[in-house]
């Protein structure tokens, strides 16, 4: 079977992650993915959500010259609306090849898609605009199916949570998801050029969703790797990926990505356009804009990233602040709008976008271009005042029957985040909101996956549809493999955090099959179970080594005869046969067999016995 | 100047941190660290609060072998209530030398007090029974002053937060700390035979503290790698550190670790006691208990955490769990007590305790042996009958002027915390909490140091005055020096976004200090600045290691065309002169060159440019 050192040999990360095995659900083969339990454990397997699509497959030929099936292609076909067309033609200037050194170094996809479809002439091939017209597509089925895992497994039924007015349902039903998109209240980014996509919904009623962001390399021959960051990305658990490429190659770095994603694509068509002028702010214009839609939108990226609530006449309030303007894209628009001295053209131009994402299915992500970079810029006036203008703006793209989600800070200390979430549910009609953490101090560099996932997590609770990860390099550099793993399982136990706070009704099923698992000592169990199997093994053998120790009942904590699990097993023996005599709790001998075992294990290794914090 | 390295020489690890000055203020020549500037900021240097004590003092001598200078001894003689008297003579059980093997491992301390000091007859000599009778103890000056750091570099003062009922005055008076002790709010654990801590204070009316857990090694040959975990614990950050050791050498260990520590130590003396009978807890005694607190109390040990809520009717609720009881102590007490089906000791005899507490100043850390172990188990009947209990403990200790604090869970979801932190304050009339975490999942074993900082973040901003760490290792292994640090730090940075969430007047200095750094690009500044330099540092060079990026005006994440920073730089210059034509903000040529160094430092090092969230 392989594994992550098969990126070697295929190019991308392949192989199950440990302990489960890729699953096929319903009529639609929805994927997701089984745990399965020791046998001694009489548990059935805990069925969790999948992100990783046909890569931990073994069953799966991944070729990623080839991309992966055409899941949706059928489906998008048989709505009858769309047309195949002669699609742009690639330039130079999208693979930011103006300058002398025209090399590539992306080589183009070998499939390149000539005729990329589009909605035929007055039509609207949204999914909102399905769902106000009472059509539950196929991809609406998908995602019902999919949010559903785990629910059947719950033996008593158990609701209990804070929901902040959400409407989380017992079940998800497939008209529950069309009523959801219907009303703006979700989204199921899904451009009909990505026919790759497994169908997932970003909104406050479903899973809390994450995102992860990647971007081309300065010198990329290999376009393995490339993939890779995509492939390792949903491998963790990343429900969508962010290709926020700048400089060279984006065009085709961009092509090897949609091609090989089961998960939605975004990006932030600015940074493109930029390329296109030099990186001249000033000389950007509504066509090389425009064009660049266009481009995008035909390859099949399935959100676009668009900072038109950055108004002129706020830029002015952003002077005030301890660290003005942190948002790129925002600060771009900003520096055209003080050059030209004119409105945003993102703005004046908006109906005329939305035109174009209608016709592809491209979802809006409006931009927080004026978020607060600092605990001291939280929620002041420049930030709100773009909110509300964001919230016209749903309003104007909804018009048209298309899909909106919000984007949302930054640094926010916790006592002013919920007012964050308040202020978007009312500004922007209960559109999703996407938030980067927030993060809740200034002060430390190095660990702000923490101090950003301490927000998320309060976020996510307070009804936050999407997380956007943060990972230990940001603010001092560039994050690597390692570092996006963190950032990514950081913020899946923050999305899982605030899951069980909303009272998700699949949510702690996962919980407490690991806490079972712990309580009885299935250590492979407690592994398997876990967001990060690999590590959490590592970390045990580091100070238990041996085979055994994966069964012993007891664990390197405390020893046995401190074991508090095994005194709990007597105390529920206790309970059970309150007349007998006491002498009934009291096994010494296997304590003292036991003890002798773990002295060994100490003096071979002399081990440094620091104690945990759960003494 | 001396650094981490020269724990190889004298060691334990000494010398600054980085970037920062040990100062000392005021008559009582309190503790605190400056952090200074680049000269180009004009800003003063920014004073932060310090627990690391003389090791990272270069003007100080370090001697492990002689201990720490005594900096209380005076203050407490002065009082004229105490006397010396001949000290427990120091039996083989006291290092668990019962068995077979009885060498030592760990030498004596070379200076033992022979004759240690206690309350005369008759008297009380805690801090809570002088503030009672209205002194002012030189303790209570020392906190003052202590907590007072950063106030007055306050510019324009800014009390921006949500405090939940807390009372956090703009400016800390000796009379204020009083007060608050004399309400039982606050505690200065201060063991009269610890003189050599520096005063600190637990209470919601001040900064939000952090304990870390340290434990003995199997193999303890080198006393200075036991002295060190001590000591690399406060250099972090940690305000109290707790002694978990069990098994050999406990007492000797202890003797290195007090009289080197300038923090609070506290214990769980269950855990020696059950050492002495051969760890067999049904064989535990009030005597062999008793003898413990003695042993202990001569030594010097500040807080006792006693599991005394772990009542005989209880212990049945703990059957119905899905994790039973996982607090070590608790499950101690909760064997004894059906070994014996009696009454616990530690509740019988609680007042015979106090009296022990009350003639060195030990204070309670009431434990909760029935904390819930699983988000399954949390907010049950069990643990909230052992907090009502405590509740009544505690006041049965003030009743007799002994300080008490109370320890809280455990595995809580989101939804649930407050509720801990509201029936906490309702039962034990606003005694200081003291919570580990909580995890707010249980499905990620590896990352426990997030699942519960997240918890702790919230419920110190809810009113919690001190946060138990917990390290990567948590559930699986034994923490080792990188996994403590991680866990100091992760907890620094939820308390300190505590402190910001309640208003902390002193809170948000640091954090503004930071950003402003931030946007300057002071890059060493901001390094200097967070909560660990070295890290951020090395960070920031595994992308631009030139000596030059740290001058440079961009950075990795963006170059300077992109740059959100400089952008919003010419920004605010238009808000200054809205009048002069718009080129004055475009700096192109700025960019031109800037960019040119950027691409060549892409080129050179061919790094992944993923880019990072905050685009």
């Amino acid at each position: 079977m392989a594994d992550i050192n098969s990126k070697l040999e295929i190019g991308v990360t392949t192989g199950p992650i440990r302990g489960s095995k890729k699953i096929h659900v319903g009529p639609l083969n929805v994927a997701m993915r089984e745990i399965y339990l020791e046998p001694s454990s009489g548990e059935p397997p805990v069925r969790v959500y999948d992100t990783s699509g046909p890569y931990t497959d073994p069953a799966a030929t991944i070729d990623i010259a080839a991309g992966l099936p055409q899941l949706r292609r059928d489906w998008i076909m048989a709505r009858g609306d769309v047309e195949e067309y002669q699609g742009r033609a690639v330039k130079p200037e999208d693979n930011g090849q103006l300058g002398p050194d025209r090399s590539g170094g992306v080589p183009p996809f070998p499939k390149v898609v000539q005729r990329p479809l589009r909605a035929k002439a007055g039509m609207n091939v949204s999914q909102m605009h399905y769902a106000r017209r009472g059509i539950i597509t196929p991809e609406m089925e998908y995602v019902a199916t999919r949010e559903n895992l785990g629910r059947e497994m719950l033996r008593e039924y158990k609701r209990d949570g804070q929901d902040w007015g959400a409407a989380i349902p017992d079940y998800v039903t497939p008209e529950f998801v069309r009523d959801e998109v219907a009303r703006g209240r979700a989204i199921i980014p899904s451009n009909i050029n990505h026919p790759e996509s497994e169908p997932m919904a970003i909104g406050r009623n479903f899973l809390v969703k994450i995102n992860a962001n990647i971007g081309n390399s300065a010198v990329a021959s290999d376009v393995a790797s490339e993939v890779d960051k995509m492939v390792w990305s949903i491998r963790w658990g990343a429900d969508t990926v962010m290709d926020l490429s700048t400089g060279r190659n984006i065009h085709d770095t961009r092509e090897w990505i949609l091609r090989n994603s089961p998960v939605p694509i975004g990006t932030v068509p600015i940074y493109q356009a930029l390329e296109k002028v030099g990186g001249i702010a000033e000389e950007l214009t509504w066509e090389v804009f425009r064009d660049t839609l266009i481009e995008q939108a035909e390859q099949g990226v399935d959100y676009f990233t668009i900072h038109a609530g950055v108004r002129l006449p706020y830029i002015p309030l952003a002077a005030k602040r301890m660290t003005g303007i942190v948002s790129r894209g925002g600060s771009i628009m900003a520096k055209w709008c003080l050059a030209h001295h004119k409105e945003s053209f993102l703005y004046e131009r908006f109906d005329e976008i939305t035109e174009i994402m209608k016709a592809y299915d491209v979802a809006y992500s409006l931009g927080d271009g004026l978020r607060p970079g600092s605990i001291y810029d939280a929620n002041d006036e420049a930030q709100f005042a773009e909110l509300y203008t964001l919230g016209e703006l749903t309003k104007r793209a909804w018009a048209q029957d298309v899909q909106v989600m919000i984007e949302g800070p930054g640094h926010v200390p916790m006592h002013k985040i919920k007012e964050n979430m308040d202020k978007q549910l009312e500004a922007c009609g209960e559109a999703p909101f996407y938030t980067l953490g927030p993060l809740v101090t200034d002060i430390a560099p190095g660990y702000d996956h923490i101090t950003s996932g301490i927000g998320a997590a309060q976020i996510g609770w307070f009804g936050t549809a999407m997380l956007c990860y943060v990972t230990p390099k940001e603010h001092l550099g560039l994050p690597d493999r390692d570092d996006v793993k963190v950032g990514v399982v950081t913020y899946k136990l923050a999305a899982h955090a605030a899951d069980l706070a909303k009272g998700h009704p699949a949510a702690q099923v996962r919980d407490d099959a690991l806490s079972k698992a712990r309580f009885e000592f299935r250590w492979r169990d407690q592994f398997n179970l876990s967001l990060d199997p690999d590590t959490a093994e590592q970390y045990h053998d580091q100070t238990l080594p041996a085979e055994g120790a994966k069964t012993a009942h007891f664990c390197s904590m405390c020893g046995p005869k401190f074991c508090s699990m095994k005194i709990s097993q007597e105390v529920r023996d206790f309970a059970a046969k309150q007349n007998q005599p006491v002498e009934t709790f009291v096994a010494a001998e296997d304590a003292e067999k036991g003890m002798a075992e773990m002295s060994q294990v100490y003096k071979d290794k002399g081990s440094e016995l620091y104690l945990p914090a759960d003494s």
